[in-house]
């Protein structure tokens, strides 16, 4: 049975999903509402949607779903209008927003379950180029999709998201909303937090410490990195997960409290186990392996140091989705291997590990 | 005139600066000490020295300079195992450590300034590599080297230390130890507390919150990366700078309060300052350009986002020394143009610059 589904919010995310969809269920009518100009024109132009509009309002009683693909306080402000408008009998409203109480809260507090049905959803994909042009059908490629039901969600819904995504080729999860944000708290936004503290606290130091400007090495450089990210998004994740935040915080600096106990009383030994769980802990997380953000497929090609045999290795690999290649000569312990060769898709990487091993010696290893 | 430079530690490091004293001084006989075989054996047959040892005190009397490259620890045992030996009047000892204030000040404590100069030095270089068989005549090629004078270091030993290391191509730099120890702690040491830190917080918050293990990402990673260094280096060099690292931590742990005010008040406009002011401090550091540990060159090209492209523009790069080639598609907002190339010297990345802009219409960036 073909459906109409809403997409309000045309930019990566919105664009991309829309692309998946199409994919999974190429017979489903696509609507898409965008605030700019430029991101309406491109996804109608690419057929990655039916029709287009500026007005939330217009569409949103023709959909069997609305995704609303728009930043956190913009997707609150939508499901309060969602609230006041006659839509369809059942609709399932869904959203994609990174923190997930707030958003839960208010379609708890505004939708009637008597009338449509709500699920939080958390697609954790993401690009540094945004808008609709830059719409990758292949972006959540085996990426964490994170539902969060709630009471809104009644029996069968989170089966109806899992056909639904189908063409997106997620890896679908369900958590409550608290826990999504304790859990991408820890592994998102307190990092950021960190970041963006340390990067201030050295810009401080600058006053009186002048090389500080000059004498930032790698490690600073992969510990500073997200601090760059738009502070606009930051603020609304920080201030929608509050409590989270406030609890690692306590938690972080009693941390510190004992690294500094360790350091005033010289222990050798406990510092040494620090910094040694640390590393052990490290190689036991998935960030090892995939998920999260940058779901990308890492292949390791033992080869000679030389430029002409990468040049050949990528003769063999035209074609692929080959996003990065890299010559291991960086002071990182993590990494094994001479070459390695990012993909986008693990079928690129698969296929790309049989091309090498069938034309070459060399040794070729998928993980670390 | 012809002199004897000993070297004390035959690793990476050691190693790398034998090649770059030879290239700047072929007639300087080179004496060479390490306790493991290997690596001995290896600078011998590539002729990095022209002698070695394992017997630290045998070549010390022959030198006229001693070089002592190898971790904190055994450079304190060293300089006082030094203090006992019967050395060439007036000889010259430096060193190579990651902290400066603890091994000055056992020079201090152990040396006759009447019969010996000191000045400690610290080459801001490595790679994840070790051992004379990593050594690289080009691996302090634009790096910072900071000398650390003290009232050991004699009128006329900064400049023979230039002439000695104009080989290394090195960009040498003064500073106090106490200074030098206070600026690294701060780009360096205290971002690997926080990141091994970070990294337990993440480990505990597993038992409680299992998703933890799975949902880390591109940030998160980053920002821990460092955390699986060595550790008993990292324990060394917090042990020799504990008062600038007890001081940081202090610092730190109030800008943790004062973000989590700013959360309770819900104060939206200066958590957007705050994250703000963290992307354009990070925007004006020099780790945007060159400086510290991996001293690479990039070179940005934008083309069509295309295999062929790429091949083709490596094909023009042949012979280079290039490292990285990266297609951008990160969530990582700080970089522009399509592809991102790195070079090992500046005169690579300078000469394909030209290559490309003869042979193409892309546009070249050197600067992000």
């Amino acid at each position: 049975m073909s459906k109409t589904i809403y997409i309000a919010g045309l930019g990566l995310i919105g664009a991309s999903m829309a692309l998946g969809i199409r994919r999974g269920h190429p017979d489903y009518r696509l609507l898409g509402y965008n605030r700019g100009e430029q991101s309406r024109k491109v996804a109608l132009e690419r057929h990655m949607v039916d029709e287009v509009t500026d007005d939330f309002a217009r569409f949103a009683p023709l959909a069997d779903v609305i995704i609303l693909a728009v930043p956190i306080k913009q997707t609150m402000a939508l499901i309060k209008e969602l609230a006041q408008l006659k839509l369809k009998p059942n609709v399932l409203i869904t959203d994609a927003g990174s923190t997930k109480q707030a958003i839960v809260a208010t379609a708890e507090a505004h939708l009637d379950p008597q009338k449509v049905r709500f699920v939080g959803s958390h697609p954790m994909a993401g690009s540094h180029k945004s808008g609709a042009q830059a719409a990758d059908v292949n972006l959540f490629e085996n990426a964490y999709y994170i539902l969060t039901p709630s009471r809104l969600t009644a029996p069968g819904t989170i089966e109806e998201m899992e056909d639904l995504l189908k063409g997106l080729h997620v890896r679908l999860t369900q958590m409550e909303p608290k826990e999504h944000d304790k859990v991408t708290g820890q592994v998102s936004h307190f990092p950021h937090l960190l970041a963006s503290s340390l990067m201030l606290q050295a810009g401080d130091y600058r006053e009186s410490h002048a090389m500080t400007q000059h004498l930032a090495a790698g490690g600073f450089r992969d510990m500073t990195r997200i601090a760059e990210s738009e502070p606009g998004m930051w603020t609304s994740i920080l201030l929608t997960n509050q409590a989270a935040m406030l609890e690692r915080i306590e938690d972080f600096k009693q941390r510190l409290d004992q690294v500094a106990t360790l350091l005033k009383a010289s222990d050798e030994e406990a510092i040494w186990t620090f910094f040694d769980q640390g590393r052990s802990t490290r190689k036991e997380m998935e960030i090892h392996k995939r998920g999260g953000v940058d779901s990308f497929y890492d292949l390791y090609v033992n080869i000679p140091d030389e430029e002409d045999e990468i040049l050949k290795i990528m003769e063999l690999l035209r074609g692929t989705s080959l996003m990065n290649l890299r010559i291991n000569e960086e002071n990182r312990e993590d990494i094994h291997g001479i070459l390695q060769i990012t993909f986008k898709t693990q079928a690129d990487q698969l296929r790309s590990k049989e091309i090498i091993e069938a034309a070459t010696d060399y040794a070729v290893f998928i993980d670390q």
